[in-house]
């Protein structure tokens, strides 16, 4: 079924079939606001690196203004602090620390000719704007351009953008059509180059064209068609400095186009593009399918019909800025991974050779190393069908490319960051029963990934020496750490599958952290192949991605991560009360080294919620005994991490895994280890939330008082029983019921304290 | 029907049905000498740049020794001069100037272990050859490595290659496979760089890989299959100075297999290796439809077979040495244009995404500067099918990319060289009659090609000055000259078509040679678009690639480029005898400045019979009525400037060009316009040839005392009836027949001198 080739009330009809239409709740998109995370307080934070123009969940196409030439950081391509536009582009990344896409820039502007010959060709068309002449909204986009007098207009199906140019009356209007719009090649930022682009004016209304480029993703070829609602009475072409007026096709690198439209036209211009991985076909063909008409303002309503019916899948009642946080977060969670197949199923793969996919769908960006900790557990519970589309892609790497993905961008792996994190993705929805993906080759895919060798996974020195040597691979800790977590996920799914020797084998590896506590110290330290200590050695010492043991973090940051095991790493310390003490240390502790890793933000103490590594690490006073300092410090990061401003993140959001940490953390649980169907009980902010999980059943969270000073548990009901777990299973949540929190401002300091009531290894034992 | 899977004697059976099995000449393919062209007398000289390594015509593959690690000058990897071999690659070009491809390297060696530590990974593998126990003959090379004591035969299809080693007794056998081996990217050469690269061990058979790569083509996505005879039992994955030994896949961009074998066994290690531009299953399907056995021996029969059915197209009798060249010369023009299309008629289009043709071939390696001077016109003599298939692939080229080939690598525009000279080709064909591709679709081709600016090809310039100005557009001499011989055959199709508006205009534009006739210095001089001529002039000046009006040439040169013309040239310079003495002086100036063009070789005076500007020059005298002139400087080039070793081209052989000269030539005529049916006569220096033209009729040219001192016609038959013209119409030849000289010592300066002997303008009028 085409969502946007329908009418809206045909589509509202359709959706209420699903349960989504609730009438406290029906138009959840309102509370999203897209500037959320666009924007750094000050020079001296980190961007959330979203962008604010239009898309449709999972969608392949996301429009929106770009106010930087050669984006680079924020990585959206957009920073709120900006003054100016230089353009919309069609592909954009959200929330990620590294920046490509930027395909297809659009611009209008007005003036006597059609670009300044004092200039060069195809510069000067950036315009200010103002913030207070701006809207964004799931699905729709709009701003005035101050220096063109023109106001912009966006919206988006998956595969194709629309935008609705209002000129002033007088001035000649032009639309520029730039493909050399991209991440900084300047500087030669992970070697962009664009190999070949073309443009052809097709007709006085089309104009079709591609790139070919290589930069973070080695190989992206993006083809578009672009169709305008009135001809255009001019063109000019441009290559560099080449300029051809009249030309109708231009070939080179740095390939532009520039349109002439009639001055005395009353009626707003309007522009749809298709865009495709596969061809110029696939691209015309995606536009036809998705965006036959002109509607405009439908194919808004179309937008934001699909983002209400994807949001609708918890009703989250709190106060106004929690409900626009959360439902902004549950935006941002749904904006990628991206189905980059064309309608008809084709794509380019991982092999960079075309396949077609039978159920019309290859999900990319994967920005695992981030998502795996709660954006993919969000999945497993309110996206099952499309967790199982994921794993697929993952599994379609695998049998191309050798290993799973680590970060897989528009196809293509880009080995950034560490570890192999697509296992816990597969193991937790194998454990969690997820259907729609064949369990033998995803097993042969999780095991095969932990036993060949690849860039970042030298496996050799982790089984000659028990860990990785840091002479021999760099990062050594953090990848010891988190391969030793990847591969107890692959002993839960070796187990459940009978597979008694992978059991065995991937058991005792999933211990390989041990081998690096150095009891010395007190710390995970990095460790040489002739056994010697990293030295010197400092704790507060951070690494980035590369030439220290530690990943974007330091000693204290990475002593937290054996998720797959906390009863061992606390008795490796000493014990409840050693390990508590630590943990109080780790939240209080100010110094800081003046190399703190650009990505390590959002301090309580050392603990960095604007990166990865510290987002379980509040839930960890629960596996002690002390859950009221869980409640406190996940309070306090809520309260103090997350606004509903264009700051609203305390660090990159980074593909949607900032957001789901408060998901999951307003509603008062997190999944410390993600593959074990397991939460851990935090603090929930939101007053009341209904999940839906499926089979017309919800998971209804109350908490009546809770949110600013009420942040700590004074008890548990769950389905009307009192409750005095720190934790609640899958299996709890999936078979609907209420869990009832009564809060307060002060500590409960014997409820969860005795360590039966800790949170388990796996709820799947 | 598959030629190469069918066993040889119903091959042979088969050929003899189109009439190829002459008592006389059975076997053309013994004259084949694959190591003319290889390799240049000094150091000063240039390299015919032609591989010894077989190949099948019009073949993906070209399996061949590279003497180069990173192949630059000769571009074919292998020079005759060098004494080692680094290894055995799939692909290569035949005779260009600029090197590319060199895919899938592969090299037998022996040792105690996989590699030495002590040298770079897969370093150190290569092997001293002496050329006595070298051997290379149509479809079949062999070479003892005499480091490795290793025997190494090669053979080939269409789209795969095999080889036999034979390894000594004793030491310990290997394989490299070489998946970093290129053109030379250290030196950043036509930017060289992988994109990515996989090897992957598929069972202890069977390796798999490919690799993405951009270079001279801007993008090359190759994939290969191979398999072995006998099972390798170890081996070891590089990528750059990582090894993993008994790793089974390596992704990256430096990566090699090395392979160990039994060093026990005492039959050869075969490998087959099938080659795509598609994809992996592509590769496999290639080799299972071609080489689906294991017979070496019928391979190469196989290949010779094929070799022989087209080599026989014409029988050439004349001295061996003679012969050696001519069939020689006949290969290197049918190595190329290469079929890239797979089997199932996949392949990757101008538009880098997949098409099928539905005839299963896309032609590419279009070298068209070089070839529509010579080459190509003997393709649609002797190759007409073919002839549409390079034409449709053509017309692919302008339908995805707006304009037809300037030069094309793998599909992609390189834009190498000057001029649209796959307009010639087109109009040739279409004036000729050759069926198989869509007159109009080509029609629009060359007229789109011939108005819409491109790079190289500013037409706005010269449709506003008349030329192209040297201070708009460099090389405007050869540029202005090439264009205007362009738009001639533009005009003469327009003409045929009824197009009388076009026909006008595009003759007007071929006559924008006379704006640059200098009549002061009596040369072709480049203007600026202030009318001013460029100061200083000097005609020994040598043009490159860029920098000045020249292209690869001086002003000498380039004056007689007036093909489409030749009287109104005589005319520009005063009439007959002056057209007469400035050739006499043009071969005869012995006078060169110290930047000769490093393409300009093989003088005779200064005409430079190594590079194509002067290839039709010594034929301009037949037009001045002073014939005897064009048969000494015709005999003398072939006599001078051709021999049967591996300095048998003054220059690069340029994909069929310095052949097809060679071949026309010794037949005693010459297509000076390459577009306009006429030949102009020569020195046959052949004794006979019989042409086989079609439809079972041959044209049979005799000259039994040709050869030697007898360059001199003294007179010809034309079917038995006294001939006095100096030229011969395609209509005479397709019609059957014979032409019989008479030669001899001394010029005979009566016949061919009245001008109304003189070649015609066309043909086709």
């Amino acid at each position: 079924m085409k969502i946007n080739s329908l009418p809206a009330y045909v589509l509202l009809a359709v959706l209420g079939a699903s349960g989504a239409a609730q009438a406290q709740n029906a138009d959840p998109a309102a509370y999203v606001n897209p500037f959320i995370g666009t924007g750094a307080v000050d020079t001296n934070s980190l961007s959330g690196s979203n962008f604010p123009g239009p898309c449709v969940p999972f969608g392949l196409v996301q429009l929106s203004p770009d106010t930087r030439d050669n984006p680079d950081d924020p990585a959206s391509g957009y920073d709120y602090n900006d003054h100016s536009i230089v353009g919309f582009s069609h592909t954009h990344l959200s929330g990620t620390g590294v920046a490509d896409l930027f395909d297809f820039l659009f611009m209008p502007y007005t003036g006597k000719v059609l670009w300044d010959p004092g200039k060069n060709p195809g510069e000067g068309y950036r315009s200010a704007f103002s913030h207070t002449e701006e809207k964004a909204s799931p699905g729709y986009y709009s701003v005035q351009l101050q220096t063109w007098d023109t106001r912009v207009e966006l919206t988006a199906t998956a595969h194709a953008g629309m935008q609705r140019y209002t000129f002033p009356s007088g001035p000649r209007p032009h639309v520029i059509i730039d493909l050399d719009h991209t991440l900084d090649k300047k500087r030669g930022y992970w070697s962009c180059k664009i190999i070949s682009a073309q443009i052809r004016v097709v007709n006085d209304h089309t104009i079709e064209g591609y790139r070919v480029l290589t930069g973070w993703s080695r190989l992206r070829k993006v083809y578009f068609r672009a169709e305008f609602s009135q001809p255009f009475i001019a063109q000019a072409l441009l290559n560099g400095r080449s300029v051809v007026e009249g030309g109708t096709i231009a070939n080179g690198t740095r390939v532009k186009a520039v349109l002439d439209f009639n001055a005395s036209m009353t009626a707003p211009v309007l522009v749809k593009v298709g865009v495709s991985t596969v061809s110029l076909d696939g691209a015309a063909a995606n536009l036809e399918s998705e965006l036959p008409g002109w509607d405009f303002d439908q194919t808004v309503a179309n937008a934001r019909a699909v983002w209400n019916r994807e949001l609708s899948c918890i009703e989250a009642t709190g106060t106004e800025e929690q409900q626009r946080i959360f439902y902004t977060g549950l935006y941002h969670a749904f904006i990628q991974p991206n189905n980059i197949a064309d309608v008809d199923g084709s794509y380019m793969g991982t092999d960079f050779a075309r396949h077609k996919a039978s159920d019309g769908t290859l999900y990319s960006t994967f920005s695992l190393w981030d998502t795996y900790r709660a954006a993919n557990p969000l999945y497993t519970l309110v996206q099952p069908a499309r967790t199982a589309g994921f794993i697929n892609s993952f599994i379609h790497q695998y049998q191309t490319y050798g290993y799973l993905p680590i970060w897989q961008l528009w196809g293509d792996e880009t080995y950034c960051m560490i570890g192999n994190h697509a296992i816990p993705v597969i193991v937790d929805a194998f454990l969690k029963k997820i259907p729609g993906f064949n369990y033998q080759e995803a097993y042969d895919a999780i095991r095969g990934s932990s036993m060949v060798d690849h860039p970042g996974s030298p496996f050799r020195y982790l089984n000659k020496y028990g860990y990785f040597p840091e002479d021999k691979q760099s990062q050594s800790v953090s990848l010891t750490m988190e391969v030793a977590y990847d591969d107890w996920c692959v002993a839960q799914m070796a187990r459940a599958l009978g597979k008694s020797k992978d059991f065995d084998y991937f058991t005792k590896r999933s211990q390989a952290y041990r081998a690096l506590f150095d009891s010395t110290t007190q710390f995970f330290r990095g460790r040489n192949s002739d056994s010697s200590w990293v030295s010197p050695f400092n704790p507060l010492d951070y690494g980035g991605n590369g030439g220290s043991p530690y990943t974007e973090g330091n000693a204290w940051q990475y002593f937290w991560y054996v998720p797959q095991d906390v009863p061992d790493l606390i008795r490796l310390v000493g014990g409840r009360w050693v390990f508590a003490d630590k943990l109080d240390t780790f939240f209080n502790l100010q110094a800081k080294p003046a190399d703190v890793n650009g990505n390590a933000s959002g301090f309580i103490g050392q603990d960095a919620h604007g990166n990865e590594p510290s987002h379980h690490t509040p839930y960890l006073y629960d596996y002690a005994g002390q859950p009221w300092k869980t409640q406190l410090y996940a309070a306090r990061i809520m309260q103090e991490l997350y606004n509903d401003k264009s700051s609203g993140y305390a660090g990159n959001e980074d593909c949607g895994q900032m957001s789901a940490w408060y998901i999951f953390s307003s509603m008062g649980f997190y999944p410390v280890n993600p593959a074990s169907g397991v939460y851990c009980l935090g603090s929930p902010q939101l007053r009341k939330a209904v999940i839906h999980v499926g089979a017309g059943k919800t998971f209804v969270v109350l908490a009546p008082k809770a949110g600013g000073k009420n942040m700590y548990i004074q008890s548990v009901r769950l389905n009307g029983k009192p409750y005095d777990k720190t934790y609640l299973t899958h299996d709890d949540i999936m078979a609907g019921g209420t869990i009832e929190f009564t809060m307060g401002d002060m500590p409960n300091r014997k409820w969860g304290t005795d360590l039966s009531a800790a949170p388990p290894a796996s709820a799947f034992q």
